[in-house]
C-alpha cells in the first residue's frame, strides 16, 4: 500500500508553482471574486482514514457536484422511474446547451448537464415547498458529511438567480414538453441554492464515501443506498460527470468523478477511497485545471484507476 | 472466487430460451443472412484459464470490435500525435452520424464511431499499400489471439463496398477537411475488411487479453502495449465503446467494452479478465441485446463492474 | 383588369365546401375555442378601393402577423441598426426553435420568427413601461387601419402568459447572451399582448396597405416608411414570412406575405393591393390552409404574383 | 422608361475603382486562377435588346448558375414529381452543408444547394449515360441561348473532380437513403460538367430571358416551360437562389437570382428583363461582391424590384 500521505504531500509541492493556473468561472459575480490562488485536496479511504494537503479544509461553492447528492435523493424517491425524465448518455455537448434538448424534446440527457439536474431538482421537489426541498437537501448532505457545519452560501444562491438566463431557458423548454412540473421559479430557486452548498474537500470526500464503500458509510455505519445504485452512480459519473470533458478526464485520471465550477472535483476510486481535489482557476471546458491534475497524478500514483493498475 | 464456468453454464441456460431476440442487422446484405439463433461467450482469466458457453468456438463478424484491435495498431504507430485527428469525447449521436463532422470541421469525437474509425484506418496506412495494411492487421490480430486460424471474410467485405455509402460520405467529407491523407477507396477497401475479420468469442477473448492485463498477453508472454496504454484504450472503451448506448452499457454492465453489428461485444474487466460475448439480434441503438445481457449478468454475479462490487 | 369583386366571390364559392379543413391551433387554450368553421378575405386595391368575401368583418387574433407592424415601428426607431440584433436570413426551422438561437449565439435569424420577433419588441421597448410600449403599438395599429375600433384580446394575451414557456426560453436564451436588454417577464408582456392583436381582414388589409404603396397610405394620405423601406419589409416577409413554409408560399402564391396561427395571412402585391385572408384550421408548418389556398387562387387569377404573370 | 445603357455605364463608372474587391474562389484549383480584375454586365429586355458593360462579352465558369437550367431540364422530364427527391424551403445553411441531410433523411432541402442540385442531375440522368446528359444540358443551354459557341470547361471539371470531396461526401450520403440512383461517380460527373459551363455575361442573360418572359424567349420565339412553370422557378431562385444569403439579396436587391461560385450572378425582373453580372471576388457567403453591388444599383435605378418601386 502506497502512504497516501506522502503521495498528497508531493503532489501538493509539485503543484505549489501552478495554483492560480486557468480562469475562475466569471458568469457567477459571487464567483467571480474567489481568490484563484487556492489549491486544496483530502482523501478519505474506506476504513475511515483522512488525509489532506493545501486548503483542505477551505469551504468552497460545490456547484454542480451537488448533483450528485440531489440524484441520490432522487433515485431514494422515485427509484429507476426517474429515467423516464432523464436519460444517462454523454451529451456530446456544453454543460449548458440547449440544442439537445430540442432534438430530444425535452428529455435532457443525463443528470449531470444542467437542463437534467433541473429535471431531477423537479423529482424531488415533489409534495414540498421549495424552502422545505432545499433543507431536505442540506439534511441530506449533513447526514452524509455527518457534518452540521456544511451550509449554503445565500449570496452565491442569490448571484446565480440573477444571472441564471441560460437556466431559465432551459427549464421553460422542458416546462414547454412537460418535463418539469412545479413552476420555473420554484425549481430553480432549488437548484440555484443546492449549486450554493458550500464544502471543504474534507467534507465533500466525507460526504460521498458511501459511493467507495457499497452504499454505506463506514464511518458513521449509514446506509444510504444499495451497492448496485452505488455502482451505477459511479458510472454516470464516469460517463458524464465532466460535460464534454467526461471522455477526457477517463482517460487522464480514469475515476467516477464529478467536477463544478466553483473549481472542486469529486471522485471515487470503488472500494477504496473517495476524494475531493479544489482549486478555482478552470479550463477551457470548465473543469478545475489544477484538481484534475492532482487527480491524475493522484491515480498514477495510486494504481487507482479502474481501468487497471 | 466464483465458479466462473458454473457462472457461464447458468448464464448460457437462462438466456438459452431467449435466443434470436432482437433484429439482425440487415444493411450489410451478407451480414442479413447471419441464423439468429446463436449465442456464444469466452471468458479468459489473466492467469490463462479459458471458459465458454454456447456457440464460443463459432467464428462471427467482428465489425466494430476490430476498431480496438487498429486504434492499438495506430497508437503504436503515432502515439499521443494521433489525438490530432480524432477527439476522446462520447459523441451524443448514432455510429454514422456526419452531423458532428461538420460541427467540428472534419476532427471525429472518437476513435470507435465509424468516422473515428476510419481516421484511425487512415493514419495505420501510412507509408503502406492497402493489403499491406489489411495483412498487418490480420497479422496483428493473429499474433494477440495466437492464433493463425482467424480471418477475414472477403464476401462479408465485398458486400460492405457496395452498400457502404455512409461511410464514403463520412470518409470523402473527412478528406475535404484534409482529416484523411490516402485515397478515400483505399481507405475504405482497408476499413472494410477490418470490419469483416471473423473469430470466435474464445479468439476475442484472447486477442483482448492484454487490455485486462496490463498490456501484456500472460498466455503468450508477448508485450502489446504499456499498462497506462492499456487503462486509456479501456477507458475510451467505457466511455464510447457502444455509440450512443455508452452510457447506458456503464449503468448496466460497468466494464469497458467494444460492441459489433455482428452481434458481438468484447469487454474487459480490468486485472481479471477479458470477456466476449456474441448473439446476432441486436437492440435499437445497434449493439447485441443478448450478448449486453449475459455481460449485464456475468457482471452482477462476479461482482467485476469497475464501479465497485 | 380582372373582376376583383368577381375573383374574391368565385374563390369563396369554390371553397365554401372545405371551410373547417385543418386543425386549430390547440397549444394556446384561448385559441382552440375558435369555430374553425369561419373564411375570410379582403382586398384593397391602391387607389383605395375595399373588396370583401365571407367573413371579412370578423375579428380574429393575428398573432404572428403583428411581427410586421412590431418590426416596422422597431425600424422607425432605430433604422437599420436593428439589424445587429437580429438576421435577415431564412431559418430554415420550425418558428418556435431554439437550435438555431444557440449555434448563432443569441441572435435570431430574421425578425418573423419567435424569438426575432421578441428581440424586435425589446428594442421597441427602449425608454418605456411595458403598459407604453403596448399602448404605442395598438396606437399605431389604428393610425394604420384608420380605424380605433382595433383592440387587443386580453384573455388571449393572458392564454398566451400562462403557456408561452417556449418563449420565455428563449427570452431567457438571448438575455443571457445579452440580446435582450428589459426584464424578460416584461418584454414577453408586451409581446404577447402584440400577439393578442384582434383584427378583422378588412382591417388588416387596410393597416398593411402602405407596403403595397410605396410606404404610404392612400385611403389616409399617411406616409409610414420610406418606399424603400416598404420594400424591404416585403422582402422579408416573402423570404421569411411563413417560417419553414416560406419557400412553399411563394412558390405557390407568389406574393410577400406573412402568416399568423390564428389563421390568418397577410399578404402584398406591390403597386397594386394589400390583402388578407383567415380562417383557423392550419397546415402542418402552421399556416392557415385555407387562406393560403385563396391566396394561391387570387394571384393566379389577378396576374399579380410578383416573378410574372 | 430609364436610359438602361446610361444606368449600366453609370454602374460600371461608379464600380470601376473597386474592381478586384472580393476573394476568388480558391477551392477548385482552375478557378483560383482568374485575373480578379474584371468585371461585367449583360441586360436583355423581352423586346429583343441588349445592352452591356465592361467585360459582357467574357466567358466564365458560372458554376452553382447552371442549376437553374438543370432544373428546367428536370422540370420538364417529371414535372411536380421532382418535389419528391428535394425540397423547396431555404436552407438556413452553408451551400455545402450535409448536416440538414441527415436531419431530413437524404432530401435536400431545394435544388439550388449543392445537395439538391445533384439530386437533380441525377433525376435529368435517368435512361442516359453521363455522356448524353452532359450532352443534352450543353444542347440546351445552346439553344436557350441561340449561340453554338457556348461550350464546357474540360479543365475546371476535371478540376472539380480532383478536390470535390464534400460534394462525393454529399451524393453518397443521399445514395445511402436511397435518393441517388445512379453510381455516385457517374452523378457527380454530369455535375462537374454542368458547374464548369463556361459563358458569358450576355450569352447568360439571353439564356435565362424566358424567365422574365412568360417562359419564352422572345428572341427567338421558342416556348421553353409555362409561364406558371417561369414564376416558380423564379420563386424558388428569390427564396434559395443565393444560400444563405439569399434573404440579403431580397432585402438589397429584390430580384428573383441565381449566384455562382465563378462570380457570375444571374437575376430576373419579371416581365421586363433578363439580368447577368459578373466579377470574380466573392464576398463572405460566397456571392460576388461586386456583381450583387452591380444589381442593387440596377434594381435601384430602375425601379425593377419585385417588392415595389
Amino acid at each position: 500500500m502506497v502512504d497516501l500521505q506522502a503521495v498528497l504531500d508531493s503532489i501538493y509541492k509539485e503543484l505549489t508553482p501552478r495554483i492560480g493556473e486557468g480562469k475562475v468561472a466569471d458568469y457567477i459575480p459571487e464567483l467571480a471574486k474567489i481568490d484563484p490562488h487556492q489549491f486544496g485536496m483530502a482523501v478519505v479511504t474506506v476504513d475511515g482514514k483522512i488525509y489532506r494537503a493545501g486548503d483542505a479544509g477551505v469551504p468552497f461553492s460545490i456547484q454542480s457536484i451537488s448533483k450528485v447528492f440531489m440524484l441520490t435523493l432522487a433515485l431514494g424517491k422515485v427509484g429507476e422511474g426517474l429515467w423516464k425524465r432523464v436519460g444517462r448518455e454523454p451529451s456530446g455537448s456544453a454543460f449548458n446547451s440547449i440544442v439537445q434538448l430540442e432534438h430530444e424534446h425535452g428529455i435532457p440527457r443525463n443528470p449531470f448537464i444542467n437542463a437534467g439536474a433541473i429535471a431531477v431538482t423537479d423529482v424531488v421537489m415533489a409534495g414540498h415547498a421549495p424552502r422545505e426541498a432545499i433543507g431536505e437537501l442540506l439534511r441530506f448532505v449533513r447526514y452524509l458529511a455527518d457534518d452540521e457545519s456544511v451550509t449554503i452560501d445565500e449570496k452565491v444562491a442569490r448571484s446565480e438567480t440573477q444571472t441564471g438566463y441560460r437556466n431559465f431557458a432551459l427549464a421553460n423548454f422542458m416546462r414547454a414538453y412537460k418535463n418539469i412540473d412545479h413552476p420555473v421559479e420554484h425549481v430553480l430557486g432549488v437548484y440555484f441554492h443546492q449549486c450554493a452548498l458550500s464544502m471543504s474537500c474534507e467534507q465533500l470526500a466525507k460526504a460521498g464515501l458511501f459511493l467507495a464503500a457499497r452504499g454505506s458509510n463506514p464511518m458513521t455505519g449509514h446506509s444510504v443506498v444499495s451497492p448496485k445504485r452505488a455502482r451505477r452512480i459511479n458510472a454516470l459519473m464516469l460517463t458524464c460527470g465532466h460535460y464534454d470533458g467526461s471522455g477526457d478526464f477517463a482517460y487522464h485520471v480514469g475515476l467516477p468523478g464529478k467536477s463544478g465550477v466553483g473549481g472542486g472535483i469529486f471522485a471515487v476510486a470503488p472500494g477504496v477511497a473517495s476524494i475531493a481535489a479544489w482549486s478555482p482557476g478552470l479550463n477551457k471546458v470548465g473543469n478545475s485545471q489544477l484538481a484534475a491534475v492532482a487527480l491524475e497524478m493522484l491515480a498514477a500514483r495510486t494504481g487507482w484507476s479502474v481501468f487497471g493498475d
